[in-house]
């Protein structure tokens, strides 16, 4: 059972989260600013608000970010005649943050959408969550139990957002990507994400290697996934912090990003088939909670 | 360990599949036609050619598709100089198949799908497959073992071809479905299955409470999945033959459809969270064959 030669888990090294330079460039958002006023603080509203904001629709994203209290809220519009004709999760989370409730005909909602959205009769304004550092999104306790899954290249925000939505099913702390930050494809993540992109961290990296080195030093395992792997996922030891890391269909892991993995496991495949990135993703998360 | 108390289980029924009225009711699409000539033939190609067709497009579902010896291709686009400027994959089926290939620049293969079809520089117009009836795709030797998904109204195209996919890599035998045959969606679905459409077989019922009780005479286990079952899936015995039912998100399973089955179980969940369908059906799916 013992596969674990690299040495490189064990207990945290002296470098370690809280002590290591601050924040770990390779958790930085493109762009080169300072790390002062990028980090979420203790109290998002005293931040200034921003122009343009970004509008979710669909209950399940729409409650998520109400009920999110690091989420900034500007505004709620519902396909509703008053409060008591709202769904009760929306009615709930809308008198809990006082937000007021603009009530309005289908089409005034669909003007503000894009075509086709999967709306549900609500729409809310909100600024885009604070995006968390790869330290303050993954730092453990020694010893700690967690999961954290790790995207190279995977960037279509449908498959994103339903690994979001299983990684908070499955209890995972964090989904780390290396995708820029594409507004337009905000929204669509987070009707895919169903509500889990304010439920658990994402968190953007430049540099996908120097990420895996950091979580490493916070002593995550980290388990690449591969079909041509020797040993299945469930033949692997999966104990302790793992970071499970995930390739692009069809192109897979790119070589940097395997050499900095402790191991390499397959999911039990037939034959020529293969999986869906997200469905990936899923089978792998239930694998390392089911016998926790 | 032994939670089957409802006696739908056991060896085969007298009226088991080989001996039942024809095809079984429930399994029959809707129209009235006789069943003459709608199964599928030792001989496809001895079936007049219909009009029309469909235009099947990226690597995966066109190379599937031309392997499938029950698939009519009838013109092969590809975005190529020659023979040798094809992808290996596709140049081998495409020599075994025989078809002669039509060069093209992108923007005729454009002109030919719909806007945005990720169509990686391939397009196979075929007929659609010809359809089991649920006792061809589903019928088994007593005592094998054998995993069907069913899908009680789950209509959304992405998500029934990457259930598609997912049965094909776990091995399941069938995915049964409920919805009406919309042609527009089904080379959404073939994309989305990634070449599992010619893999294994999509059976179409009209009555998903008949299709349940012709599964159990054929000897499965009908386990639905259910987010307030008392027992995960993993607790549950999933021995034998079982048929996995799903219902759509947001709606879950009918009242009538869960009448059917023979157990309930769940996925280990946390809290208010909750799976994309493809992504329960895929982890459905591979706790059933973990430790097969």
């Amino acid at each position: 059972m013992d596969k674990r030669k690299s040495g490189g888990r064990g207990p945290a090294p002296k470098q370690g989260a809280p002590s290591r330079p601050a924040g770990g460039r390779g958790s930085r958002p493109a762009g080169g600013k300072p790390n002062a006023g990028r980090r979420p603080e203790a109290k998002p509203e005293a931040r200034p608000p921003r122009e343009g904001g970004l509008w979710l629709y669909g209950q399940h994203p729409v409650v998520a970010a109400l009920e999110n209290a690091a989420r900034r809220c500007h505004r709620l519009v519902a396909v509703a005649t008053d409060m008591e004709d709202l769904p009760p999760p929306v009615r709930r989370a809308v008198e809990a943050r006082g937000l007021p409730v603009e009530f309005a005909e289908r089409d005034v909602l669909e003007r503000i959408l894009p075509p086709a959205s999967v709306h549900q009769g609500l729409a809310l304004k909100v600024e885009p969550l604070e995006e968390l550092a790869l330290d303050e999104a993954c730092a453990r306790d020694d010893g700690e139990r967690a999961v954290v899954v790790v995207l190279d290249q995977v960037t279509d925000p449908h498959n994103v957002g339903a690994i979001l939505r299983s990684a908070a099913a499955f209890g995972a702390r964090a989904v780390v990507v290396t995708d820029r930050h594409a507004p337009g494809a905000t929204a669509v993540m987070a009707k895919s994400a169903s509500g889990a992109l304010d439920v658990i961290p994402l968190v953007r990296v430049v540099n996908l290697a120097r990420a895996l080195d950091d979580l490493g030093a916070m002593g995550y395992w980290r388990i690449a996934l591969d079909a041509d792997a020797p040993a299945t996922l469930a033949a692997t030891d999966t104990t302790g912090a793992v970071a499970i890391v995930l390739g692009a269909e069809g192109v897979g892991l790119r070589r940097l990003t395997r050499e900095r993995c402790d191991a390499v496991a397959k999911l039990p495949i037939r034959g020529m088939e293969s999986l869906n990135v997200s469905n990936a993703a899923a089978v792998a998360l239930y694998e390392l909670i089911r016998d926790a």
